[in-house]
């Protein structure tokens, strides 16, 4: 089964010259949804992974599911304001201005194997701030994985030193 | 195991004279973690299941690792604008104000079985706009489920008539 016929281009969203890939129709087909997980668990099962952790709200679709196959935990990394403990923050570039994310400062023990996942790679910068908030946590990073890597957007540069792993290029 | 244990509570958050509950001590517990989907499927299994329908961001959590076990497909729940394709819309009331939540008009076939799922049952605001999602799509309800229910709260009269599931009660 060929995962990419189940994800549906929407032209124009968020805006005009924009091809959205579209996720949703993979998720509600079940067998799409067993692969999607199978194929990330196969690709990073014979890492050290004692954490995944992925950001609000897309990298959660995929998170929770890998997490009980490869038998580790979930670090939810969140928007400002959302995590209610003492936390890390590391800001990225948007297309204007900046964005933040969050982890709980407890989240992980130091020298944690982390496994950093979301579900599309496109500029890079959601995922380069995730490494930063793993370095604050002072864990190392095993891995980093993508569902969806829209190559021509060349993502991957800002993630040199790590390895990428992705399901479904474009 | 008790799963309680491993759910932190923090007050005066978000506000004052709230008791907030840190489910992030959960998630990054992986026997918890484990526990945790595994107690979901357990109560769930024997339900006619198609679709999972669950609401971003922390309902993402459990969904996908709960329909991987369930072998049926998931169906996110957005806040207004994110999904680029046509959608339904179901406004709630908040303290203040409403909110709104948006499904694909296409998520899931007439009269399929969805199981509503989230982590949290409060006054129940998102899990009746979850209700209204899934009769727009003429879907049938089996079940309604949370990791998380504040009972003194009351949401459960909201969702009468249906089957309500969690498996941890304050």
């Amino acid at each position: 089964m060929l995962l990419e016929k189940y994800i549906r281009d929407i032209p124009d969203f968020p805006k005009k010259g924009i091809i959205f890939k579209d996720i949703t129709t993979l998720l509600n087909n079940k067998k799409a949804l067993r692969q999607t997980i199978d194929e990330l668990y196969e690709k990073l099962k014979n890492k050290k992974i004692d954490y995944i952790m992925a950001a609000e709200s897309r990298g959660f679709i995929f998170a929770t599911a890998l997490a009980y196959k490869l038998k580790c935990g979930f670090v939810p990394i969140r928007k400002p304001g959302k995590l209610p403990y003492k936390t890390y923050c590391a800001t990225y570039a948007l297309e204007y201005g900046t964005d933040s994310l969050e982890v709980h400062r407890d989240a992980v023990p130091k020298n944690a194997h982390v496994l950093i996942l979301d579900d599309l790679l496109a500029t890079g910068g959601t995922a380069f701030a995730m490494v930063k908030l793993a370095k604050k946590l002072s864990a190392k990073i095993s891995a980093i994985a993508f569902v969806i890597e829209l190559t021509f957007l060349g993502g991957k540069k800002k993630l040199k030193g790590y390895p990428v792993h992705s399901l479904i290029k474009y």
